[in-house]
């Protein structure tokens, strides 16, 4: 089988291995938007995990110690899945989401008032 | 601009996409693992809350309701971006993450034994 | 040692055990609000883990199930133990703060409006 | 009402007021252990998004900024109330669950070996 990597594969190539990967095993059943963004509430929780204790600097070099990348690489593609699951269970184009999302933020946060800084849109 | 959508846009593209805004607002300073992890896991509850009293089956009733479907949609997109900026913070190809832990999952979950079936890979 | 129960418990000599089996440890340099807080949120997903993908009716035979009760019952005690730190890390009474939400809520959701509804107070 | 607070309140105090609330407006039957471990997740992850972009140090600050105190102390009593409602819903008691957990980690984590470190017990 040909690898997927960011560069050559789409949205829908990924979200039709999902969608083939659960109808093969009669998941669908258990797949509710309920359901769904639960597990990807745990999941995010599990790529979490790995940095409680870091502080944001050093958790830069726990995601690159190469003991543990594999298993976040792993968590990171378990949230993927589970939002493409959601986005195959909803009838929803990620890609346009994504895309609207963007341009709702650019006009909260418009680059001379957001430039370095973290705060909320509501206290800019 | 040419819309997004999921048939033609690749991972790299939407990756592109959310850097570009990032990196515009130099935001990159607060974008350790650490941090996009919580983001991710905020986002994902955000997106729960829509299904906390709902039954499973209703849930699929309230994805489709026109007054919370954009903003269903809206927390979707959350999640993906977050996700993609993890990813372009750790330099992780989320495309062969995912292809890698579906070979995994398949290999855990083997279609004669898991069909029809919500058990965990350690209890079929 | 006399064993701890609800009824004879208050919530100080909680605090004091927490703080204590982490100040043997030197542990309260690792225990920020921040990271208190991650580590409140995985918790509450791994308890969370044990119901992704039953029914809530399921979900109450799951919790009265002897083979998962007891890890049940180790989630729910991780959840509580990072309460209380977080509560000890900045100096919340807990009691007070629980006092005080449930006669906000009790403003919210006033018994003849709320009665046997799960609305969010903003649609009722 | 006298004031609750946690030198004097049970566990059993609060429990009691929980379940008054939830009772008096019929919402038990909401109460499965699946909807109240979600809700305990979705308010976990609103207690951490005041800290999302701070570093551990600055959170200690900000959780004494007088702006967000009294916001963050309702975030940990919403988290404690759907705590003590899933220990109603499924008869669990906490301080007992608290005590057994805190031993269970006294084991995992002897003094003299965890002292200083924030591993995890497997890599102690």
């Amino acid at each position: 089988m040909a690898a997927l990597n960011d560069s050559t594969a789409s949205v829908s190539e990924l979200k039709s291995r999902v969608l083939a990967f659960a109808r093969a095993r009669d998941w669908e059943q258990f797949h509710s938007p309920k359901n769904l963004s639960m597990a990807l509430a745990a999941e995010a929780a599990e790529l979490m995990e790995h940095f409680l204790w870091t502080t944001p600097e050093q958790s830069s070099v726990t995601a690159r110690d190469p003991a543990r990348r594999a298993r976040i690489a792993e968590e990171l593609a378990d949230i993927v899945i589970y939002a493409l699951e959601f986005a195959n269970a909803t009838d929803l184009d990620v890609a346009a989401a994504v895309e609207a999302k963007i341009e709702a933020n650019a006009k909260k946060y418009p680059v001379e008032k957001a430039r370095g800084r973290a705060d909320k849109y509501t206290e800019l």
